[in-house]
């Protein structure tokens, strides 16, 4: 959302036309927007919530930002991005800030880990539905951690990374998940597991546009080094999507190994974009199989589109990220 | 070393000439010449100390692998290569056995981490010299992980890799050494890291003759993913230099963001080679400095070079590692 002072702060690339009297305020009516077509049970905002270089007080910008949700009632979550840190607040200060709101699911860290690196590092389970089997199970995992702000290492130039003990906080969580999973469960079966970070990992430039789904209109601005966690998440076995933030001219889902690593596309008004080309959001839709008894069971699929802010809301790029009929292409 | 039967285990890759009557044994007698025309202090296996296929008894063949640095009575320390559990030990078995050996310095694994993946991970600390000012504390410190054997996920083919729980191991394990370090020191000075394992990291692919010392004569047989223990090791800021086993061809060091990357080059007879390239093994020489009030002091430089196991124990291509009074290319 890149959100600073509300509607004093002007928008970024936008057509002439759009120009006068663009503000934050428009990324705001753009969730609304969102909500209002999508009806979410979950909104999930991937980093850079707030430009904390030009926000005056950044728990007000975070506020602001996180206002349409608030409002609407509707359970989100945020991770942190590289910027929400540079107004008034620390990173430790935002992500206490953010657990502080209404209607948020945001955590600050996992009680468990006696150390882990960054803030807002967590995991949501997502249950069945209720009277059916499945209730009180998790049937899909969401998982969110905090990529970082800027190396701090002199000799590694750039971006932030995952660390080793929020991998091993998430190699565990994951493992555990799962066998909760499988204990609880009469037939074998499976919950997926999505995972949501600002920062994309290095592995996102295995993509052109032979084989994904969307744009990629500048380069991949994931750290310099690589810090292993899409191995880690691949050797976990149970994710099947990433979204990411930070890049906001690039909007495409890959997939490699049997996960899709796709960014969500710039969303944020006073955030670099490219003019003409429309602010976008991702939807992500699990959905349920019916189970032989005629109940609802677990996750069948998972799909994705994007919805452009222009005068309909198009939606573009619908695609399937995972079912769980289809053995994925490795 | 590929240590296999002793006398009945064929050599492979030598020179017609050279065929009749080589075995294991000739893997024997070049550790015992080594030891002679260097006397070192430690001696350090890199993995795949025993082929395991072709052991008939694992605890035998490894006594046997060991002997001549149990005999000469010299400190020495291992870590597994992904062939060791191949005969009538698993890799828990091979470890366990290694560090009940005479005059062994490996460890089973760090007591204090929980749960740890691998066997074999630990560390030593080289304290300075006894009277001087450095006596009593750890003037370089050495890491010895386990890079595992095969892949174990379906969608990642081919080698083992470093997993968090062993880089968060060693990224606390560094820590805590240099606040120690620190702590105990009036001047600010500086513990250098030598780490050991046995399958190269994805990044050795990095080099070529423009920028390595040694010959790079097959394909880095990394893990196909990268697991970020390299990311690990940089931010860590200790270590200066990485010593792997695994490719018995290319024996060649290249530095990268302050860490040099090396090859011990092939040593074992019965193990692939290349007919007429001799077997080699590395040597690393670290020298302390004097300190102004004449005493020995930290280290100041570790220099390394290869011996052959031709006529003359051949030195070639010595080069210095890391010199505290010189900043490394980055």
């Amino acid at each position: 959302m890149h959100y600073a002072d509300g509607k004093t702060t002007p928008c970024l690339n936008v057509l002439p036309s759009q120009v006068h009297g663009c503000s934050d305020l428009n990324t705001s009516a753009f969730i609304q927007r969102m909500i209002q077509a999508g009806k979410p049970n979950l909104i999930v905002f991937t980093g850079d919530n707030i430009f904390g270089f030009e926000a005056k007080d950044s728990a007000k910008s975070l506020n602001a930002a996180f206002a349409p949700a608030i409002a609407a009632g509707i359970p989100w979550a945020a991770v942190l991005g590289n910027h929400d840190q540079q107004g008034t607040l620390s990173r430790e200060g935002v992500m206490k800030h953010i657990v502080g709101l209404k209607h948020t699911l945001s955590q600050f860290n996992p009680s468990e880990a006696h150390i882990i690196d960054g803030f807002g590092n967590y995991n949501l389970e997502v249950g069945g539905v209720e009277g059916s089997g499945f209730a009180n199970k998790s049937v899909l995992n969401l998982y969110f951690l905090d990529s970082g702000d800027y190396s701090t290492v002199p000799s590694i130039p750039g971006y932030g990374w995952i660390k080793p003990s929020q991998q091993l906080w998430f190699q565990r969580t994951s493992a555990k998940l799962q066998r909760l999973h499988e204990a609880s469960m009469a037939k074998k079966s499976f919950a997926p597991g999505l995972v949501y970070f600002h920062i994309p990992l290095p592995e996102f430039a295995s993509f052109d546009a032979s084989n994904f789904t969307g744009v990629r209109q500048e380069g991949i601005s994931s750290a310099s080094i690589n810090s292993g966690f899409f191995t880690t998440m691949v050797e976990a076995g149970d994710v099947k999507a990433v979204f990411t933030g930070h890049d906001h001219l690039n909007d495409f889902c890959g997939q490699m190994t049997g996960i899709q690593l796709c960014y969500a596309g710039g969303f944020g008004y006073h955030a670099y974009g490219k003019v003409g080309w429309s602010r976008r959001a991702r939807v992500v839709v699990a959905s349920l199989e019916k189970t032989d008894e005629g109940g609802w069971g677990a996750v069948k699929s998972i799909k994705t589109w994007k919805r452009l802010d222009d005068g309909h809301l198009t939606a573009i790029d619908e695609q399937v990220l995972w079912s769980k009929n289809l053995i994925p292409k490795v």
